[in-house]
């Protein structure tokens, strides 16, 4: 799925994560965007998308950087709490679109590329595929996400 | 380079990260140690590490967060201002080693994998090796690291 995004007035000409965006829209407010993006690897695959173009995350002010993690960890901790994962991948990297995003990922020791990250080289095939092994749909567990960032103080 | 810590009495027996950590060690507080990862196809990377045994970075209270994001942005403003590199890679992942380590990495349009991961696939070789793009040494290098992290507030 790719959805457009209302861009600021700051947007880059030419940069993708400033007018649209591919997975699944769930949440956002005046400085960041929340979706699920649509791996068949990885289901559980979450980013947060910073709206106003800046490249790197020391380019935020403290307090936006305050708040960016910790929409990051309301996102990680729901990932712990509902598919108790081997380990969460966090990982802002950008070098295809220099436009600030994280990436949170509830990686599986079954996972098709654990040990490695996601951009390794794949270990396994996944018998069934990985969402068969998640303990909930993808659409309850977006429903928790959303419910975790509208929860913030 | 290989170095002991001295284990804190949390230490997780078995973790290397809590006992000793490979790199060249440049400064340490209460909670996190800073380290120069000694990658020849990137050797502008560096790690802070959670001293405590904690796998996650949500595992931290809020405070705690705060500061140890403090430190990786110092780092990243460093490199940013040092190398000019294309762009700045942050990740912390620990699929093999459970306990909180953050990578802050320069990466440049030119190296070994760029716009690949570091974990991913090798795109060319570097002529001459990667130091010697480098506009400064690393000894230079590490010095302006830890200039930033004296100078915390």
């Amino acid at each position: 799925m790719t959805h457009p995004f209302s861009a600021l007035p700051d947007a880059e000409p030419g940069c993708v994560l400033c007018t649209q965006a591919s997975g699944v829209p769930l949440w956002q407010d005046d400085a960041r965007r929340v979706i699920r993006a649509e791996d068949a690897d990885f289901p559980a695959f979450y980013r947060v998308i910073a709206r106003h173009h800046v490249a790197e995350f020391s380019a935020l002010l403290a307090p936006e950087r305050a708040r960016c993690m910790d929409i990051v960890c309301r996102i990680e901790r729901v990932l712990v709490e509902q598919l108790r994962p081997t380990k969460i991948n966090l990982a802002a990297l950008g070098n295809v679109v220099p436009h600030l995003h994280w990436h949170v990922i509830a990686r599986f020791d079954w996972d098709s590329h654990f040990p490695q990250p996601i951009w390794g080289a794949r270990q396994r095939e996944v018998a069934g595929g990985p969402l068969a092994r998640l303990p909930l749909s993808l659409q309850d567990l977006d429903a928790c996400v959303v419910d975790a960032l509208r929860s913030r103080d």
